[in-house]
């Protein structure tokens, strides 16, 4: 029997009647012959609602705590997804990330999957069940609860279905699929029929909000199918698969952005081996992760240093390394919270001129200044103001002609 | 160093102000170098709110997922009070029931706890945290969650602070203590100092809705000092134990009643052995607790066998018994769910005569018909209209001089 592993988002499973809408989709499926497995996350902004509660008390919650708070909201919808299920006739069963066997870091908010023990799973999807699993969540090896972070339901489902050999993973969500781009922005985006793994783990990465970047290099690495389609709508949707682009290479996939950004510069240090290594290495302990680095040096034996973090990291990111900037000898340190950047996505684009001088060339033109570069084999990032942001994926949607897609 | 075991129930922590003020107490009782372990409720309504998600969906939820979505609303509430512990500098943690070692039967929504494994409370205990528990909720030997029934987080407390060997076990509520009645319904009614566990454990099952029946129950066999008392207001309260009633024994402790009550008569059954154990058995097997019982043997050779039942378990006992019932000849089944009940209770009084003819006295001067009595050793209870339950509360407070305890 094929087995499909299903996710549903927080906007799709916001109500009892969009609830009971998806109950009634998935036990259509289920009788066709299908195993399901559904991955829920929390109903819609019920973990914005825990966050801030906690937030109300402390200024900094333990993130131990903060986990087993935000783990409730998943477990309060595939509790009431399974009612559902029952209701109209289906057998279904529901799962906490724990049931579920989804074994994690101790991280807490931002826990990785070590393994998933699918015994329990494959008991009862044998069993003729449709399994409701709590995503987000998982457990470590104190037996404590851990979340994987905002999002992580995605990653949650595609691991679930990576572990029981599913056919294909389908995460369902309030648009539509992946488009060109944020239909929000430019009004001619296209949404894609498909898009193969690193393409999509780019647009994810930077910007599009649509899949969890985790989830993509999950599915990627196992080659697990995974369909981005919209949970109330009857739309094809977006399929990212290794086959995509065979024939396509060398185009240009999409524009994503974002203003969550921030450049923090460590003014005059020292210009020797290990300085990066040290300050770098601070951040990464504390689970900072580092976007973009450049370093200049400077004529009279010390660098500038400047790399991007997300806005909201900022503070902490200055707060870790200003002891060892200081140690090292730093003469200063400053952030710009103002920032936010374009990117262009697309399958082999640093074999092929013209792409990155036709990118720069549209944002001269409309005088959008250029603060930092960065590319990957299949993207071109340009940090600009904040600002200037939504006027750039305009202009390079209209300049890579993304609308004939 | 002495170890309290402390409960707080959903009023007492139904707002963010209401747990930042409970954090204040304990922590500063935790710092006079007292052991605390908090159990608590749900925040407020929070249980009811979910109860209702899930009715929303189906008229007959599974009780297994029932459990796991009730469990959730101690997980919020364990989870902000032990941020709130730590933000004012007390060391804490929050544990589910899980965590909390809490190993119970897996009759979902009322299960009975089998084991507290308590090698986690203790090391966190002695590292000087405050632990926060989840109370209400259990797991399963399949590793399912389960929950202790309406109430029961007063059990997870005095089951905790037994398996910890605790001096004492707090109940924090929003009334000062156990009344010799309602004060709801007698103005006079006085606070007790202290009361004996079967006395407690009568005015529990028979109407106190201070505490949990079971909690009493087993504070009373491991004989483990309960304090029932005002989380915010300092009131003496009262103390639950062995010793209480020494010196005043052969008196009566108080008043209680209930409104929920059902009669269930089958009429006509044979009047052979094996009936009554017919009936009943089934009954127990799906969980149904009957409390009297009463059989009227006629000249025709069978009997009416009426009994009680929770007024909301009277249809799915009606349900139940039916089949049975008509394998067994009986002629017809009626349910009355009119009825309430008020009893009588206080040490010794079996023992004693006047009492049962003081009550009866009482209520036949104010024209209240007695439907059915049953009395224990320490008990007289009368089932009576529902109408009349709250004037003959009344009555008997003033009868047996309770305004003066």
């Amino acid at each position: 029997m094929p087995l499909i592993v299903q996710k549903y988002g927080g906007s799709s499973v916001a109500t009892i009647d969009k609830i009971k809408s998806i109950a009634q989709k998935v036990c259509k499926l289920h009788a066709t012959g299908v195993d399901v497995v559904l991955v829920v996350s929390a109903m819609g902004k019920t973990t914005d609602g825990l966050i801030e509660l906690a937030y109300s008390i402390a200024a900094r919650p333990a993130a131990r705590e903060m986990d087993m708070l935000c783990a409730t909201g998943e477990l309060v919808s595939a509790s009431l997804m399974a009612v559902a299920l029952q209701d109209i006739g289906c057998p279904a069963i529901a799962f906490s990330g724990v049931q579920a066997g989804m074994n994690t870091t101790a991280e807490h908010m931002r826990a990785r999957i070590d393994k998933i023990d699918v015994r329990r799973l494959n008991a009862e999807i044998k069993e003729g069940k449709v399994v409701v699993v709590a995503g987000f969540q998982g457990i470590d090896q104190k037996g404590d609860i851990t979340t994987l972070g905002r999002g992580g339901s995605d990653t949650s489902a595609v691991a679930i279905a990576i572990a029981l050999k599913a056919d294909e993973c389908r995460i369902f969500t309030d648009v539509d699929g992946i488009y060109t781009a944020d239909p929000h922005i430019v009004e001619e985006a296209v949404c894609l029929k498909e898009i193969n793994y690193p393409e999509m783990l780019e647009m994810a990465t930077y910007g599009a909000k649509v899949m969890h970047a985790r989830a993509v290099e999950l599915g990627g690495i196992y080659n697990m199918p995974i369909l981005v389609a919209n949970s109330h709508k009857d739309v094809p949707g977006t399929l990212i698969h290794k086959g995509a682009n065979m024939e396509s290479r060398n185009k240009a996939t999409g524009i994503t952005s974002t203003i969550n950004i921030a450049k923090v510069t460590v003014v005059g240090v020292p210009d020797r081996p290990g300085v990066s290594a040290k300050l770098f290495g601070v951040l990464a302990a504390k689970g900072i992760s580092v976007d973009t680095i450049v370093q200049n040096s400077g004529l009279d034996g010390t660098t500038d240093l400047s790399f991007t973090v997300a806005r909201n990291e900022a503070e902490e990111a200055l707060e870790i390394i200003r002891d060892v900037a200081k140690e090292l000898g730093a003469k200063d340190i400053y952030v710009d919270k103002s920032l936010g950047e374009v990117s262009l996505i697309g399958s082999g684009m640093q074999n092929t001129p013209g792409y990155a001088s036709t990118m720069f060339n549209a944002l001269a033109e409309r005088n959008i200044n250029i603060n930092l570069i960065t590319t990957s084999e299949i993207r071109i990032t340009c940090i600009i103001d904040e600002t200037a942001v939504k006027e750039a994926v305009k202009v390079l949607h209209k300049a890579f002609e993304l609308e004939n897609k």
